[in-house]
């Protein structure tokens, strides 16, 4: 599988400053969504049906194709803030995976892992992702329902809502570098007979 | 299930300062462990054939009986360092689930939770553990090799070897101030097929 990253782009914009997602609010069209690439500050909008071509052609992304696939991340020591994103296609349907290291606390880089699915809210529902890491006798599994790209990939990371993992983990489950990351897309069941354990 | 924990000891030692397990280097048998109440400054030794006794009778730490048990940590509000810590009876061994809340970085607790046998390395190896959280259509599964209680409890946490929650996190799976973790243990398979993805 061929590993595909963004640059790492070094920011020093603040984040909680100056969210990214803000500038979305103002526009007309709800389905109109900045460019998802989190990290470049790429002055690309557009509508939800050109998003796919948008990341394909401008920030050169990768899809990979399959229920279940294997997303190879490499040069994991890169310095923070640094994005690793693919596209997944399945069920008829395109997902981004943002796997984004990140300075929440000053001088301890964590790992954030999330998918999104190219599409609305309600679309997004109906579908459940897991990642998967899996290596040197330790497997950590995340389970959790899309988010939507019209809502906001970096809200998800601040928040915590999605697989996080910190440096030493993330070593553990390296390779020589390299992070693979086991994806798994799934039409939704119902959760609410598991929840109550 | 009965919730038991370790009563909240507000704890000023540095532990990186001051590491609790080193007293048992000193030793002459290695199988004379330090009483593993992390958080307390209990001043016991003993062989691990005495372990379970001590922690019953002294620290009035549960058994919980069954290959899957879920135990229920309550009042996720207290403030760090805090452990909850349960034993748990299975495959006839008895293993300890030792939930600790800390803060790793100033200002932001974080929740690590890991499994030790109460018995010797070697034993432990036979074992996998897992621990799982579901809730909020969200499900987080950490499985791993169980360390023996003859090593160091303190070290695997601040290696972060183990299952990591962020607070938010921790919130988002826990049920006014409680939190379910699953746990369920097996006899090892052998892991190499699987680490080759």
């Amino acid at each position: 599988y061929a590993p595909t990253r963004c640059a790492a782009v070094q920011t020093s914009v603040e984040q909680s400053i100056l969210p990214p997602c803000h500038h979305h609010e103002a526009v007309h069209d709800p389905q109109l969504v900045p460019c998802t690439c989190p990290l470049f500050s790429c002055p690309w909008e557009g509508h939800l049906e050109v998003v796919v071509s948008h990341l394909r052609q401008t920030h050169r992304i990768n899809i990979l194709q399959g229920a279940e696939i294997v997303f190879l991340a490499t040069d994991m020591h890169l310095p923070a803030p640094t994005d690793w994103i693919i596209m997944h296609s399945c069920l008829g349907h395109q997902f981004l995976l943002v796997l984004r290291k990140q300075e929440k606390y000053e001088g301890h880089p964590q790992f954030f892992a999330t998918m999104m699915l190219i599409g609305t809210p309600t679309q997004a529902d109906n579908f459940t992702y897991r990642l998967e890491l899996n290596r040197n006798q330790r497997r950590l599994k995340w389970e959790a329902t899309p988010r939507s790209v019209l809502e906001c990939v970096d809200s998800v990371i601040s928040d915590g809502d999605c697989l996080v993992l910190n440096t030493s983990l993330a070593q553990l489950f390296s390779d020589n570098g390299s992070l693979a990351i086991g994806i798994a897309i799934t039409t939704s069941k119902v959760h609410n007979a598991e929840d109550k354990m």
